[in-house]
């Protein structure tokens, strides 16, 4: 039995191989993921991504316990280091996860540093996600440390995508936040039992309302409501992002952070954004690897004298970037 | 007179121009590239990147007033920020410059949003900076925030990287530091007023003697020191990353840290080093506009029918995006 079927067998030695093959980028890989595409789509892909001190692992660990004990899914972890470009290690996940998850068959963890290539990263990101998801994983999860591009690229495969917060982390903290928050569907304010929650709760509000003029905010207690979201978000057929506060460590607010999860996916189903954003992640996939393919064809059909002149060429500045590009191009197509 | 010559001629308006050209990836921007490339190579160009909250900005305008001053040098700052891909804005920079650098016209400052494009943001900052190069800025310092993948990026284009600290940001920081540790030649402990600073200079350093492990590092009176440091990398050719404490805010530590970055800058031109990068540059740069230029080239002879026909097979799961991209290849190349 192949390796392929193996992995559609729920065998987990198969998918951890196919994994790193995935990940390495191999014939063997590539094959696989072509013999699999065709079980692919069902899985909920879960992006979670935030600064760094926000707790974000253990809000991933909880979510995972959290779809085990309440809806008996099958739960895969894919944390993802975009920091550490040049080891190969990985530096998130797999030691510092928690022992109610370590055991269970049904949960599978994985973590992947960062491939140092353009692009590289959400290339492999989404190939892995297309095993866990043939693997007949219910939910990924997939974790991302930092604010980046990186962060954005993935945010572009998942389904659903939350940013985590925690009261507290520095000041120009706001400068990120305007660009990390047109990629949320929840805003997730971790530690919340940390001072300065109220702060960062109200500041995600205000700049919530600044993007999305029709969501009225009321302080009750404290605490926001947003009145007549359902209303707002049926008549514009937009999702609204939700703030939620949690203590991922104590396991507070985790359910309600389950269900706002649930919403996002009722509104992704009826919407129809969930085929919308099925086609976008599917495209991406399409655009990256024919992108990367053809590049590699070229420079495969090239002689290495010839590229090795033009790159000398350009050093010497005889010749420019773009000059040679052209020239190179016109020869071949 | 074009606009390319009146860059060279220092003419601020075609500069911003030219900017503005390059950024959106135009055919006259792609021309001026072209046009001026033989006047490149001179800038020393200086990436400052690290996490929010450690003051970067503040020290990038240090430093600049610190060329100003000492060196008389011209001097350019394009801040990046790659956590906003989707505005087109720019949320760094423009706003909060001091105002002893916004009179003097031998100061340049420029921001840029990410273009949301893999492989975008490193193109468009290495083209922006080789225009701030003809058009005879000495120093180019190139800010950028957080600490993902576009950070490596520049980082690759960048003559000698510094990466900003301080101290007391967050508890995971550290896994942050493991992969960004490697693309830094000096390290900044910024906010050094902060508690916490000899933590935080300690864990740098024991960091360093891992990586590095002929740096010897003593303790001496709660200050590090590194001992037969330039013994250490006259024998090995290798540069080892100082660590410099900075109160940007007070202007405390600049001074020391311009010659740091003046012993580098030593040290790459004696090693040979700069020469070296300046390929590396150079060829990141040819290379990533062979990709694109590849891509955006096979679509444009690619009938849009078959390309939606494609990806419509792919949404439908009747052909994966592996089979695809190889059959259009076959038939292409």
């Amino acid at each position: 039995m192949n390796l392929s079927q193996a992995l559609l067998n729920q065998n987990r030695l198969a998918l951890t191989r196919l994994l790193t093959q995935v990940e390495n980028n191999t014939e063997q890989g590539r094959a696989a993921l072509n013999a699999l595409f065709p079980h692919t789509g069902k899985a909920h892909l879960i992006g979670v991504t935030g600064a760094p001190g926000t707790g974000k692992s253990t809000l991933v660990n909880q979510l995972a316990l959290y779809y085990r004990k309440e809806h008996d899914f099958r739960v895969a972890i894919l944390a993802v280091d975009p920091s550490s470009p040049f080891t190969g290690g990985a530096v998130l996940g797999d030691r510092v996860r928690m022992r109610d998850l370590s055991g269970d068959k049904n949960v599978f963890i994985r973590s992947m540093a960062s491939r140092g290539s353009l692009g590289g990263l959400a290339q492999s990101t989404s190939a892995m996600v297309q095993l866990f998801d043939a693997a007949n994983y219910d939910v990924i999860l997939v974790e991302t440390v930092g604010a980046g591009q990186a962060e954005v690229d993935i945010a572009k495969l998942a389904h659903t995508t939350l940013v985590v917060e925690a009261p507290g982390l520095g000041d120009d903290i706001q400068a990120i936040k305007a660009g990390i928050l047109e990629i949320a569907d929840i805003l997730v304010i971790n530690k919340a039992d940390r001072p300065g929650v109220e702060h960062t709760e109200r500041a995600l509000n205000g700049m919530l309302e600044l993007s999305h003029p029709t969501r009225r905010i009321f302080q009750h207690h404290g605490r926001s409501m947003v009145i007549e979201e359902e209303k707002v978000y049926d008549q514009q057929n937009t999702w609204i992002p939700e703030v939620k506060r949690t203590i991922a460590k104590e396991g507070y607010g985790i359910a309600e952070l389950g269900e706002a999860i649930a919403r996002h996916v009722d509104f992704l189903r009826e919407s129809d954004e969930w085929s919308r954003q099925t086609r976008t992640q599917l495209q991406v996939t399409f655009d990256t690897l024919l992108r990367e393919t053809l590049f590699n064809r070229f420079l495969d059909e090239l002689s290495p004298q010839v590229y090795a002149d033009t790159l000398s060429q350009i050093v010497k500045r005889e010749e420019s970037p773009w000059g040679a590009v052209e020239s190179l191009l016109k020869t071949f197509l």
